[in-house]
């Protein structure tokens, strides 16, 4: 069970409401910091501990920067994402460049910031090299295939996956690579998404430091960082647990003194790039009630719409919701609450009980804090909303301003003059 | 069966991708001028008819101005697509604002524009009263619920749907709009969503017919506008068959005749709203194979990504690809064709029979005029692509320029300075 709890009075929302117009997200800074502190303790045992936060997951600045003073790198995949990384403070080897498909100037890129590679293909050796030279640092991405069966619906079994290599490919891989001249390895793999079950992420523990003595055994290769993926869910429904993240510590501490310690190797660098839980629970997309709708069921019509949090929308996800000032009335009506997209699966929750909503109630929906903004289109002219920080102290930090108008038509080219766009956009 | 073709050689492919960079859309002006001729000749028996494109499958100045000098009117459902379909010349009740849970100033926009307002709602009357005004002309959206259980998988049962006023309701809203001073009367539905066989949509026009009647004889209101609304599906596969266009034109001919004339009623303004036929079939996304990769299956990389087409990640949607130059070769390879965005569900096709691909070679995404580039976000750092337009004399245009890094940062409020940012942007 978790309890949703919101970390603002009715006069604090209102407060932030009227300076920013809804819907916006809100984060909470000191659950956050609270949150990483705690992910580090349970790993303190290790004798180097790196979270690379999955950047994909909450890509505005504010947030990487909060996260880069706690000691937390960055996950990056793409351009945009390595530059912000770096804006964010979070330099050389506290990124870790997991891509695929990529292309070279991004392999460039990571070289230039000094990341850590990690190659998704074994083709990319030679890519890397023509492009932008082996580093000193390298890392795979092991893809376990059929040799891990995963009931994991969302990343599928790994042999489904497009990501990572075989074992044999990455046997070879590190042989190739200590030929052209790499020095140090780091070894990844991701192949649990969104999961709750504690045990899962002790398994996967086990799977790569059963590999790290393989490599070692067979190569001679010591392996230096390995990186056990994200993957580590948030309990949206109020019937969930949480991961305790302490069990998963205590768990692959024993894994590591076990095989890791046991087989007189390491120390090894212990990473994870937990994205959903670091940030998830912690942030809010805030919105009104704008419309009532009775026909052959119930509607409530918010000012948010999927353009704000896809993933009710798109994985038919639970995302709990609080009416603010009606915390314990009875949930006793049953709504689909919508937003105005021109999308039937336009819903933040369907046949949900819940108090008696009225027009200009507040919304708050809950874990919209990872995936959330970050997804958002502009599907139908809907444009992406503000995020705030609600900071340790209490005030409130704009740290993405609301889309307007002028930024949808941005990349449109217009017949009309300069002088029309300007007059209609009025 | 429908033959997939591209309008333009591998030559005169070559000669535009040296001028733009993939990927990049590019749209064919004489056969999306072709197909809508096609369209209006297929209801040229309609003593008017009016097809009000649907802005969200192609929100792009160029296009919506082309089809507004073929008679073409909007289907707006946002401000920011109001704004643009005035900006393209689609002026007064050229448009139709289709919209629900609809905030006041939308309507305020949409009756300043003189747009037809289709309301969504029996409690928008007032809502609109209120707002802006009751208009002359009104119109309202029908939703027959159980009335008319439907395959259609994709807009769902329409009982299970968020639109349109039930028949109830319906009757009651004509009574309330005719009192509080409206004059002429539009009724509109949309129960079907990208549907290939031709008679769902007769048997739509049909239902509406008998309500016009209904309509008449308990009311004693004169319907003037009836929108069957949009839902013509393309042939994404070879082997589907396109709507007989013709074939419904005459079918609804008929059932306007055994129904609206047979009852002494009309003349009545005939009026649809596709989207996707109208343009999908018609737009091509065009990418660079960048990657190939064998591990348990056998993977095919691009330089696009569901940033550009969500449709297959999204819905599993199938999206034929022609290999250019491979035209004729066989299909004896199967492939995953993957993007590079962070998602396992970014793939174009899997397991799909293709010639052997090469790195280098030129793949064009078929069908992606519609509901395409629309529905790009940039989730993982990736920008939206450039829409070009293959013009009736073969010349290329440049309809909507490439998404830059500059624009992914817009919204971001950094705390490094100006010249920090755009040294990291170097």
């Amino acid at each position: 069970m978790t309890e949703k709890t919101i970390p603002f009075s009715a006069e604090k929302l209102a407060e932030i409401m009227a300076q920013y117009p809804t819907p916006f997200h809100i984060y909470d800074e000191k659950a956050i910091v609270a949150n990483v502190r705690r992910l580090t303790r349970a790993f303190s045992w290790a004798p180097s501990f790196q979270e690379y936060f999955a950047v994909k997951a909450a890509p505005t600045p504010a947030l990487l920067e909060l996260l880069a003073k706690e000691g937390v790198g960055a996950d990056c995949s793409s351009l945009p994402e390595l530059i912000l990384a770096d804006l964010a403070g979070i330099k050389g080897e506290s990124i870790m460049f997991t891509s695929n498909d990529t292309p070279a100037h991004e392999f460039v890129k990571a070289r230039s910031l000094g990341a850590v590679i990690n190659l998704d293909d074994i083709t990319h050796i030679d890519f890397l090299e023509k492009h932008a030279g082996i580093p000193e640092m390298i890392s795979f991405r092991y893809n376990p295939g059929p040799l891990q069966k995963s009931s994991n619906t969302i990343i599928g079994t790994p042999e489904e996956a497009k990501y990572g290599l075989t074992h044999d490919q990455l046997l070879e891989a590190y042989r190739i690579a200590k030929e052209k001249g790499a020095k140090r390895f780091g070894l990844h793999t991701m192949v649990i998404s969104n999961e709750l079950n504690p045990d899962c992420f002790i398994a996967t523990a086990q799977m790569i430091f059963n590999l790290v003595v393989e490599i070692k055994n067979k190569l001679a290769i010591d392996i230096e960082l390995v990186n056990f993926g994200g993957g580590v869910g948030i309990p949206y429904r109020p019937e969930d647990t949480a991961v305790d993240l302490e069990y998963v510590g205590r768990g692959i501490e024993q894994a590591y003194n076990d095989t890791i310690v046991a087989c007189g190797l390491g120390p090894l660098k212990i990473a994870l790039e937990l994205g959903r839980s670091i940030t998830g629970p912690y942030g809010y997309l805030v919105a009104k009630a704008i419309h009532k709708k009775e026909t052959y069921k119930n509607y409530i019509g918010l000012d948010a719409c999927m353009a704000n949090l896809m993933r009710p929308a798109l994985y038919g996800s639970y995302h709990h919701i609080t009416v603010i000032g009606k915390e314990n009335a009875p949930l006793d009506h049953v709504y689909d609450v919508t937003g105005s997209l021109c999308e039937n699966n336009d819903k933040f929750a369907i046949n949900r009980a819940l108090p008696k909503i009225d027009i200009g109630d507040t919304i708050v929906i809950h874990d919209a804090g990872a995936h959330g903004h970050a997804m958002g289109f502009n599907y139908n002219g809907k444009l992406r909303s503000a995020e705030l920080l609600l900071k340790e102290d209490g005030s409130v930090q704009l740290i993405r301003r609301a889309e307007t108008i002028e930024d949808y038509f941005s990349t449109m080219i217009f017949s009309n003059s300069a002088d029309e766009v300007k007059a209609a956009l009025k």
